[in-house]
């Protein structure tokens, strides 16, 4: 290894980081080496388009290089596609593709335009009743006086014991310096906030002259990939405005656990993924307040949930312990904080109550879904599942309740998928084949006509088929299932070629090809392999929930979150991914997290409910429960080896068990334990 | 100074610190070069006995020296002296009278034995009983269980419930990121400090693995000029060691007005002053920990007193109320305050108790003085003072208490007078004056001999003859009044000029010389008028009370203060400083304000107690009182006017009343109301 390598400069725009690289390193390498956020969903194939970068030409005297468009590689067959079918502008270029050959200026660009991943996360529509922990007091105080000299804030305090009965008041040390001024300015009338709730002595947390008409409250949802959060007004409790934004801590982790691998790898690096996170919220929350016209100090409450793993980085708590048995919490029950303790720009007395979390890996994102759903309040069963990289599952009704999670993994998401890809504009999210000619069609997003209907083919070109998202994976594998084109145990049918030249062998087993418009968008064995090891896990913990509840009668399936929302109840069920239930009481809830936050942002009596859930909640832990294992390897066949889903047959018509030609024995081999919370 | 001086090497205990010195350093002087605290109030000139150290003598090899007694200077005069009259233990030596010959190994007792030694300041060697809001409370927790996924910090507050039975202990959000590092370090045993204290819930503030022996506190006396911090055991109650050092705000503004004029005409500078008083505090901090080998960190509790201009500044408060009336304190209660908001670099957890303040001008240095005092509890009436710029007057009994300020101005500390200074070596602090002759005799700090004794003149070319201090001139004017140099009215006669030379004729009015060494140090008729005026203020506010009051009687005066601690009472009641009262009832009390914090941080009875007599202390404004003017024109006389001191009399000769030559005019038309807080 005497050979010398030359090292090129490289500087990313706007960040203004830099770094020197061997000639022929992959631009998006290097961005990524450096901490340079370059998005990228499709594993660098040129197909998702995400990647985009420019190059500032020219002699950059300060960074002592010239940049040339031909220090970056030419373009590869697949930019080349991509910018054909998928119209790259001139200047652009993806840097998956491109290799570095000399000095180099990189812009990275910062608008959405690029980053335009579907946030799925609105407000769900709740009338939520409002009893916030912040009341508004308007008071008079007496003038001070020589004779009585006490100070300007113990006479307010007074004044708002007379007023309000609160005898135990105390003050925000925060008002300290400002009391005066405030006093003087509204001429001794002024609006006090007085902040009440379990657990913390009532506070006046917030002065102002005058009369105040309106405060706001925070409702988050931190997901490993997106933040959610909504402005409510705290005094009739309407939500006036959300946004999401990608949670940033994605350039430490793709998903959560290789984020906690991260720390453990890089402890000094805790203050940045916590940093990172609260720097979003705080983007968000000038956003959120821009668009009403208020101000951040007229924040006063805020509320977040979130899985443990995003409640410990949050907080600042290292997650390495939820990293591996015993997944021990540093902290689980519900909290009240100082927002300017967790550097949130809000009013500087700003209080932060975090929901509690139910176990090492059901978060308080789960508590606030149960919030939201509230089974504990029915004689019906219910199931929530909310499904992410880790499904959380609880079951029950009024007489009780239980919690687990599932290490489902990361396909439902379209990773792990050969031609998977995150819910965007170009990706395939619904599809049917055709029983006799084995034909698929399907919708892509971002176009309203299905593949067959006049009009799709002259308006797909402007987004492409790029993929195919999680919700296009349910309906692939389980309309296959249904055309015979796979088995119950998931093989897919080698004999099909013989009926269609869309089945085509790949060495020992076969793919199904969808699409190849540009790009190949094949089924292959080890897609279906990847969606039965993450359905057979999720089933499998609700069954463990089942056989403790004892009983397997389901009145009603909810399925909360983005993924919840957009897949086809029929299809899940087909697939048994989830149980049997009446297909009529299977719905999508969206963001219940986002709901159950904003719930208990905005009323007392919900902190309470689901402080209280949360105590009384059962919880299992999957990897303890020996039949997990059992229950995992009957839910790999389709729907299920054991269970018969009447209500599923009812509605639809299966196919008959067959066996298939080739594959079957792999398929059992590939029937292990997954790796826990992958 | 090519000359080779020799060097020797001299390690302090307990802290360890070390250096090198030429030979023939004070050792004192080496003491302070490395920030280790020794105590001194005389000066330097082995009076106060509070520089006691002991040698330790051997080899020592970590150090590579050999420590002897011979290589301390043998003791000088003064210190055989001390020796003789005050029992100077065997073992011990006056670090300001010793210089170093050779290597030394030197202990710094930390013991409060040590530090009780010192004329009229018993206060100071109080034993105070420990009840601190500060518990360490030794628990052993179970290990985490994922069938019962509770937190690690909701399961250590459940074991802490259980083994304290506090139901509504909360935990300080601090611990949060740290708790299972500690748990797991621990092996799961642990000792949490717990703050319990009233208006704030039972808090875990702190923890460590294991078991955690002591824990200290620190009492602080914020004053313009010097702030005094003493670190306390919080177990035993006692101070295991004191440090000063100089106000830094003093480069904003000598005295208290003008920082309030600087921060009024540079309001953005607020946050300096702040952060200069905050800063010194923590080197203050430092060097206490230092001193007895602990950390930053085993520091759980503070309280603080200074007036209350000092109180707001430390608070980051603007104090520009406080300039002009109605001189309206933002805060004046007690407050329960988290050190780390303060910027306080102690313990994470770590609490504040601010002591309350009586009113606009008498502040929480009052209110602990009046606890250290405490003449609430009898029935003799006291009269407590503490001489600043701003003399705070309490006066009472345990049926009544009264509190006021009076506008003394700097006189007394040596400003406005014209040979006048701090008190330091070279300074004149005692004089008598010669009836027959006129001839003044006086002392100088520095200098064990009266000016008119034998080896004074050798030994006052060191330190020369500077000026005169507050207790100097004190004396130097009540001389010159018993001289019947000065009529009761405080004029200068001119007349004397007859008899003495010393009189001196300055055009209208007249100076009598008191030195003339190099410096001339003469009183002039401007001198005499400043003290008249501060005495005058300060005696008119005492008077006032005593109205209030209904009585005259006076069993005892206790003068706080530096100043307070070195004036004679004698000589202050023949001024007219203080009322009359028997002689053997006044006496100094030294620093009571330290004392009276000490005593909160120790003692939550304390707390409570200086709470309920600051609510009940009846608060004079002196500026609002009709009969202030009547009674400070009064008290422009020596001793006064009306007033006819019975005791004093019985005790000293005072002058026949005379009328002056001249001047009197002059010193009629001189009795205007001072500039108020000067």
């Amino acid at each position: 290894m005497t050979e010398t390598v030359k090292q090129a400069k490289v500087v990313f725009q706007p960040s203004g980081r830099r770094g020197t690289f061997p000639v022929g390193t992959p631009l998006l390498d290097a961005a990524r080496s450096l901490g340079v956020y370059v998005e990228s969903v499709c594993g660098g194939r040129g197909i998702c388009g995400r990647c985009q970068i420019s190059i500032s030409e020219g002699t950059f005297t300060k960074e002592n290089l010239t940049s040339a468009a031909e220090n970056l590689e030419g373009a590869t067959e697949a930019e080349t596609r991509y910018a054909t079918l998928r119209k790259l502008p001139a200047d652009r270029r993806l840097s998956c593709q491109a290799k570095i050959l000399g000095d180099l200026v990189i812009d990275v660009p910062t608008d959405a335009q690029t980053n335009r991943q579907v946030v799925r996360k609105r407000a769900e529509a709740r009338n939520i009743e409002a009893d916030s922990p912040i009341s508004l007091v308007s008071v008079s105080i007496a003038e001070p006086d020589m004779e009585t000299p006490r100070g300007d804030i113990d006479r307010l305090r007074e004044a708002l014991i007379a007023e309000t009965g609160i005898a135990d008041l105390t003050i925000d040390p925060v008002l300290l310096p400002r009391v005066q001024t405030i006093l003087r300015k509204g001429n001794w009338q002024v609006t006090a906030a007085i902040h009440e709730d379990r657990g913390v002595l009532p506070t006046l947390v917030a002065l102002w002259p005058g009369e105040k008409p309106a405060v706001y409250g925070l409702a988050v949802d931190i997901g490993s990939t997106t933040i959610a959060a909504h402005l409510c007004n705290l005094q009739n409790g309407r939500t006036v405005s959300s946004a999401g934004t990608s949670n940033p801590q994605i350039r430490f982790g793709e998903d959560l656990m290789s984020r906690v691998s991260y720390v453990q790898m890089n402890p000094s690096k805790l203050p940045d993924l916590t940093k990172a996170v609260r720097d979003a919220i705080n983007a968000l929350i000038g956003k959120l307040v821009g668009d009403v016209g208020a101000e951040r100090t007229d924040v006063l409450d805020a509320t977040f949930v979130g899985n443990p793993v995003m409640h410990h980085l949050f907080l600042g708590i290292d997650p390495v312990e939820l990293g591996g048995a015993p997944f021990a919490l540093a902290a689980s029950d519900a909290m009240i904080l100082n927002a300017r303790d967790l550097d949130l720009e809000l009013n500087p007395g700003a209080r932060v109550y975090m929901l509690p979390c139910i176990a090492g890996h059901v978060g308080a994102d789960a508590a606030a879904a149960t919030l939201a759903e509230s089974p504990y309040k029915l004689d019906e069963i219910t199931l929530l599942v909310d499904v992410g990289t880790n499904a959380e599952i609880v079951l029950g009704n009024r007489n009780r309740l239980l919690a687990a999670s599932s290490p489902t993994g990361p396909a439902f998401e379209g990773a792990e998928i050969s031609s998977g890809q995150r819910a965007a504009p170009g990706a395939i999210e619904r599809i049917r084949i055709d029983k006799e000619t084995l034909e698929p069609r399907f919708k892509v997003i971002g176009v309203d006509e299905w593949s067959d209907e006049e009009g799709f083919a002259e308006k797909v070109d402007t987004v492409g088929v790029t993929g195919i998202c999680g919700s296009g994976i349910i309906e692939a594998v389980a309309e296959m299932y249904l055309a015979g084109l796979i088995t119950e145990d998931g093989v897919i049918d080698g004999s099909m070629a013989e009926r269609t030249s869309r089945v085509k062998s790949t060495g020992r087993t076969f793919s199904y090809l969808i699409a190849d418009d540009g790009v190949e968008i094949s089924i292959l064995q080890t897609d279906i392999r990847a969606i039965q090891l993450a359905k057979g896990a999720l089933y499998a913990g609700v069954k463990l929930l089942q056989d403790k509840l004892g009983t397997y009668d389901l009145d009603r399936i909810r399925l909360a979150g983005a993924f919840g929302s957009y897949i086809d109840p029929k299809y899940a069920m087909i697939l048994g991914l989830i149980p049997d239930c009446p297909l009529e009481g299977v719905s999508g809830v969206g963001n219940a997290a986002g709901t159950g936050a904003r719930m208990a942002l905005l009323n007392r009596g919900y902190r309470r409910e689901i402080e209280q859930t949360v105590r009384d909640i059962e919880k299992i832990e999957t990897a303890l429960e020996p039949k997990f294992q059992e229950h995992f390897v009957n839910a790999m066949a389709l729907p299920n080896k054991v269970d018969q889903f009447p209500h599923l047959r009812a509605a639809v018509e299966l196919p008959v068990r067959k066996e298939a030609d080739a594959g079957s024995d792999a398929a059992g081999g590939e029937r292990r334990r997954r790796r826990r919370r992958g």
